[in-house]
């Protein structure tokens, strides 16, 4: 089981052809926890919304009929019968010639079909208002199915709640929805050189794990809830054990294999006795990120990172985080922002091959920051990254390029 | 105290004039919990990362200058005296002439100053390595302080956390950090007519609130924490002794007033009363948004928001996430997504208003969304905005506009 018996696949084969079927199961939440939550069913309207006609402006209720020709010079002379007050229903009806005093958001009384500013108006006698234009039927209301007719999608299944649904949500009267579970995400490190972030003195070689607190950051972003799973020994049988532990328990897998060709084909061989259909790739034609392993071991996925933080965290994002949205049924992540800058320098590449490089931003130029993918502050030191398509040799200095943002 | 008095503001007078001092105080949280939270203060680096100079590929060390000249054709030959471990301090130290096996991420021995890659190398003797190309000093290893020199800040103060800044954190055994507390954010809802989303059956002219569960989401959003206060009557002395006890517990206070000119200014008549220096502005050249409300009492920040749903969250996103962004610390909050696209309609304005407008997207083209400001439905059937900008008399069909997007 050698990695040259997998063909290195380009971004866009892996994010096509590796798509385990595999959705978290659907579970209720409360509004107040449903942000960036993703509805495993579309919500339907019980009831019209907002459920009776409503005045959208302050001013008269009024058939509309009875203001057409109104202006300044002649205006429409109407008995005011009434007052509507919020949130209780008229119990006036009206009769041609008439207006009711409305305040916004006041139900429309039963004849009206129109609301006429206060604006367009004017008071001279008590009981009396002059209507000054003309109002069309429908003016200065919404209709009791405006904002939705019963039956109708207040917000659909597979996108991530916004602040906009739970307010619709709420309108409607319903307080809970039933939302795919966060995808657990298991992290496991490698390599008899990692030791826990908390490790205080550091033996000569030694290293904290820095890959799987990063890591669950890009987790909790994508709406999973990373677990963190420790370091495993470079053993095969420590490696192939903690494997199959963590495919019992999550709904995705994820190993920051060590980066030398020897700890890659260590991880290799353990997932292959782990699970049917095995692997998918071992190479993924990214720069960094070359040695990452895509696997399905019986329904769980499986993603096998560099040994090096940037790498990791490139392919990470590239692959894992739109995983995880799938997961939780969501098939198009939220949008990342970016922006539009000049390469203040030239870009090499190679056909075949997408290079994604972390940038500087300062007044509308972006600066590549190279340096080893060992390095984390890299990533730290960039505002985003930009990339250089499989297509393409290189960037040219001057090009105008788009960013990526962090944030 | 009527609204005349106050000056209406444009978005930038706002948010440059009304800039409230408070800041939520420094609090410590583990790593777990500190993505997207803001750095009280900067981190440094206690030691140099990675703390020894380290291979970065597979290969062996080497003196580079024993390499100088070295080709396919006349290699260099270099005695193996060793193999580094991983996660060991080697013992050996090197003299000219000799090389020693190393893995990736492995510690450079004493006396080497580069690392060849394996592929640049041939073992046909046991014992002896011939380097085919030569290396430079530095070549295929990072240093000792080459991801931070002792003191280097890691982390700055101001900018939330992103998920590299965890790793480069947790790599310098720094598992807590101090960042601001999660602005408290008090929201208050107003209105006779409005009953708690959980009301299963309206009356005629009831409608429940849909702006208290959204502006919660923009909070949760924004780092903040929504405090959701129920819903106030419409009365001045309820109004003022709600919006007193939420100026004691919240670090910003949001109510979303009625609609109607009266429910308005007794808002503003409420505030008035409350603390120095009191209200900043009680009117935005923004469409919609106009009624908005800014105050100050004493210290704490108040934000009234139109009664109704879109006019109140396309408000509260434009000044209360960055406010709640700057009173944790964070003086430019993170990006938003957007997207280019072409407008299908011209979408009138009037100078010195700027215009919010929601649009749909569909290949490249951006729909604006009419409807009654009342409607949350424009609003969740919207992919994002668009902006017209003061200067503007409106936008013409065709033009290239920036939408933003909602995620």
């Amino acid at each position: 089981m050698s990695r040259e018996f997998f063909a290195t696949r380009t971004l866009a084969e892996a994010l096509d052809g590796f798509n385990p079927a595999l959705r978290t199961p659907a579970q209720t939440v409360p509004l107040a926890q449903a942000l960036g939550r993703v509805p495993a069913h579309s919500v339907l309207a019980p009831a019209p919304l907002p459920g009776f006609a409503r005045s959208t402006v302050d001013g008269y209720a009024v058939r509309a009929a009875d203001t057409y020709g109104a202006s300044e010079g002649l205006p429409s002379y109407l008995d005011v019968i009434g007052a509507v007050r919020m949130g209780v229903a008229p119990e006036v009806t009206m009769a041609a010639g008439t207006a009711v005093e409305m305040p916004t958001g006041g139900v429309l009384p039963a004849g009206a079909d129109a609301v006429v500013m206060v604006e367009y108006t004017s008071v001279t006698m008590p009981g009396m208002v002059e209507v000054l234009r003309p109002v069309a039927p429908g003016g200065g209301i919404v209709r009791a199915d405006d904002d939705a007719a019963a039956g109708a999608v207040l917000v659909p299944a597979g996108r991530p709640l916004r602040a906009a649904d739970l307010g619709m949500l709420a309108a409607a009267g319903i307080t809970e929805v039933v939302v795919h579970a966060r995808p657990q995400v298991a992290l496991l490190s490698t390599g008899d050189e990692v030791v826990p972030p908390a490790t205080v003195t550091l033996r000569p070689g030694q290293v904290r794990d820095a890959i799987a607190p990063a890591l669950a950051g890009l987790v909790l972003a994508a709406g999973g809830s990373p677990m963190l799973c420790g370091i495993v020994p470079d053993d095969p049988a420590a490696l192939r054990d903690a494997l199959q532990a963590a495919l019992t328990q999550a709904d995705l897998v994820v190993i920051s294999a060590g980066s030398s060709v020897g700890a890659r084909d260590s991880t290799a061989q353990a997932v292959a006795t782990l699970g049917k259909p095995g692997i998918f790739c071992h190479g993924l034609a990214v720069k960094p990120g070359k040695p990452t392993l895509l696997a399905e071991c019986d329904g769980v996925p499986m993603i096998g990172l560099p040994g090096n933080p940037l790498s990791a965290l490139v392919v990470f994002r590239l692959l894992g985080v739109p995983l995880v949205w799938r997961l939780a049924g969501c098939a198009t992540p939220p949008p990342e922002p970016s922006v539009i800058a000049s390469l203040t320098r030239d870009v090499p590449s190679q056909t075949g091959r997408r290079d994604v490089v972390q940038v500087r931003l300062s007044g509308g130029q972006a600066t590549p920051l190279f340096g080893a993918s060992a390095l984390l502050s890299v990533l730290t030191r960039a505002d985003g990254y930009l990339v250089v398509p499989e297509s393409a040799t290189g960037l040219d200095a001057g090009a105008p390029v788009s960013v990526v943002l962090y944030r």
